[in-house]
């Protein structure tokens, strides 16, 4: 007989899957592996909401696989050890992020780059060594070689901390890697949402003059008096983005609709870099006039690798970096999507895993 | 009485003009300026003949001022010198690339990036500090300050050297600046013309393993045999494309005409860089997807400074490297011009100003 998700492994885990491309999400059984000697087996407390769920729920990038559970933004308290691990201990408070595999072996994994490495293996919805399907953190149980554990710091809270995993590390990131992370650095966030307000915190804790850059003049008064950003520019106002052209040292790019680039590459100085992060579902446009005029780049960045997301949540908990997030119970996955879709949070939904009940 | 490009200046000067958007030459008698101080007057031997000549003279780019007289790959030898001349004497050859002129006090020009200066002054059609409109290299006479003079090597051919005052340094500068200038490394060059012909050269004289990368399967015997490539991709064929996928380093897209930019970040490695040098009429589209796998970048850049045009001459006079060229006589310019607008020419057209007669 053919296994099942329910029974092809031995340890009951409970979540919340969607089916297909409705993207409905309902309770569902399935299984978690034993313990292997590297893994490390914890029980789910929170898990963050992040905008990528939605789009894979709704298989919006052709390559979901059903059903899924979502989730990557994973904190809890580890339940068991396998016996080779060293990295943390029954009783630890630890996170997995979007990864959970890598080959280990090429350029990329060398360099602690498993973000990069071409066979990483995704939290959710990628298939395994094992040839069995990966199943986030919307579900009570996780299972993760320790490579792809993140200690979780004392001080730092799991709720409004979860969503630095995916949020905070793919903001943190080329913050660092492109040397926007320092003093007297001028870095423009394009939208405040999940990504964008933690990118804010984050350049601030650097030191950097930071401007928001958002087509909503509603959140000029959050972004500068809640967030602590220097300046806000309305992308809509040609005058304000004229008044700010060649200004900023780097931005960083979290808006995931399709939206106009060359704007964004007049905002930089000479030798400015543009950064995206949001993946747009169709593809957008540049200008080589605006890319040679000062020798500008237009890169892209995906999370981090398990190296620099310790740095980042070590960093966080250091500069009390955390997310603005709305905690749900699970059985409200529905509406927060639905919420989610018209941008209506401020800025993260992080399901309560903890204390759902299991037979929702 | 308004002074006329014939009357304002006290040098006479002869050169070819384009009038109007027709983009056809017919001779014009106009002046230069008496040698100021810091100044350095030349007879024009040889000028290339650019695709950016053609593109102005047409005003394709909206910013032309007519009468035009382009060419801005000038070689000639010196008549004359300001009395604070510090670089070259009476009888020295010298070239003049796509500037006369920069701020000389921005971040840029402090850093011998004049080419990124917001105040660059264009050879011509721009300008000048003195109110009057630059003319180019299609001229039997040039007045340029020293700091935009190159010294030209001795031992390097005029007619053949002179595109690489603009062709030269536009593919050495990103090889340079991007780290595509060393042993190992796996550069592709995207598009076999003026530009691409001479970057080949380049990046095989850094040690570098060539690739070219066109939509012409006729040049994969002249990029292999007669240039010394390494290999030959068909950018039409998705197999050539796909077993190519991820090898290279970094890549230097030639090509000035709209073309697809996505297949190109395929072929790069994770931290690869796409550079652009040529100027297409209309946006092009990119994929955050593709920049975002691999962190890759994709950047423009813009000729050289001074100081690296220096570096590039002397380099090219050690290693041999020239342009291919077809020289021509100073009334084939409209036929020039519409051969090259047919890429109908190896590679680069360059006018033999010196024997040619003053009066054509």
């Amino acid at each position: 007989m053919a296994k099942t998700p329910e029974t092809e492994h031995p340890v009951k885990a409970f979540g919340w899957a969607a089916r297909d491309a409705s993207g409905v999400f309902s309770p569902f059984n399935f299984s978690r592996r034993a313990t292997g000697e590297k893994d490390v087996q914890f029980k789910v407390l929170y898990c963050g909401v992040c905008h990528s769920d939605l789009h894979m729920s709704k298989n919006e990038w052709g390559v979901t696989q059903y059903p899924i559970v979502p989730g990557h933004e994973i904190v809890g308290v580890v339940t068991e050890v396998g016996s080779k691990v060293e990295k943390v201990k029954v009783g630890d408070k630890v996170g997995v992020g979007c990864l959970v595999g890598s080959c280990r072996s090429c350029d990329m994994c060398s360099q602690d780059l498993e973000n990069y490495c071409s066979k990483q293996i995704l939290t959710y919805s990628t298939t395994y060594t094992d040839g069995t399907i990966t199943y986030g953190g919307y579900s009570d149980v996780m299972v993760a070689d320790e490579h792809f554990i993140v200690r979780w710091p004392e001080n730092l809270p799991l709720d409004a901390g979860a969503p630095l995993l995916c949020a905070g590390i793919t903001t943190y990131s080329p913050l660092r890697y492109f040397g926007l992370d320092k003093p007297g650095i001028h870095v423009g966030i394009v939208g405040l949402g999940g990504l964008g307000h933690v990118g804010v915190k984050f350049a601030k804790a650097f030191g950097a003059k930071v401007t928001v850059i958002s087509t909503s003049e509603n959140k000029r008064k959050e972004a500068i008096e809640k967030l602590g950003a220097d300046a806000f520019i309305n992308s809509r106002d040609p005058e304000q983005m004229q008044a700010a052209a060649g200004t900023m040292d780097g931005i960083i790019d979290t808006v995931s609709a399709v939206h106009p680039v060359v704007p964004l590459m007049n905002l930089v100085k000479p030798h400015g870099k543009v950064v995206m992060v949001g993946v747009p579902e169709k593809p957008l446009e540049f200008s080589t006039f605006s890319l040679i005029m000062g020798r500008k780049t237009l890169s892209g960045s995906g999370i981090g690798g398990l190296k620099e997301t310790q740095e980042m949540v070590d960093f966080a908990a250091k500069h009390n970096i955390l997310a603005d997030v709305e905690v749900i119970p699970m059985d409200y996955i529905n509406t927060a999507m639905e919420r989610l879709l018209k941008t209506d949070v401020k800025y993260r939904f992080v399901i309560d895993i903890g204390s759902s009940s299991r037979s929702a």
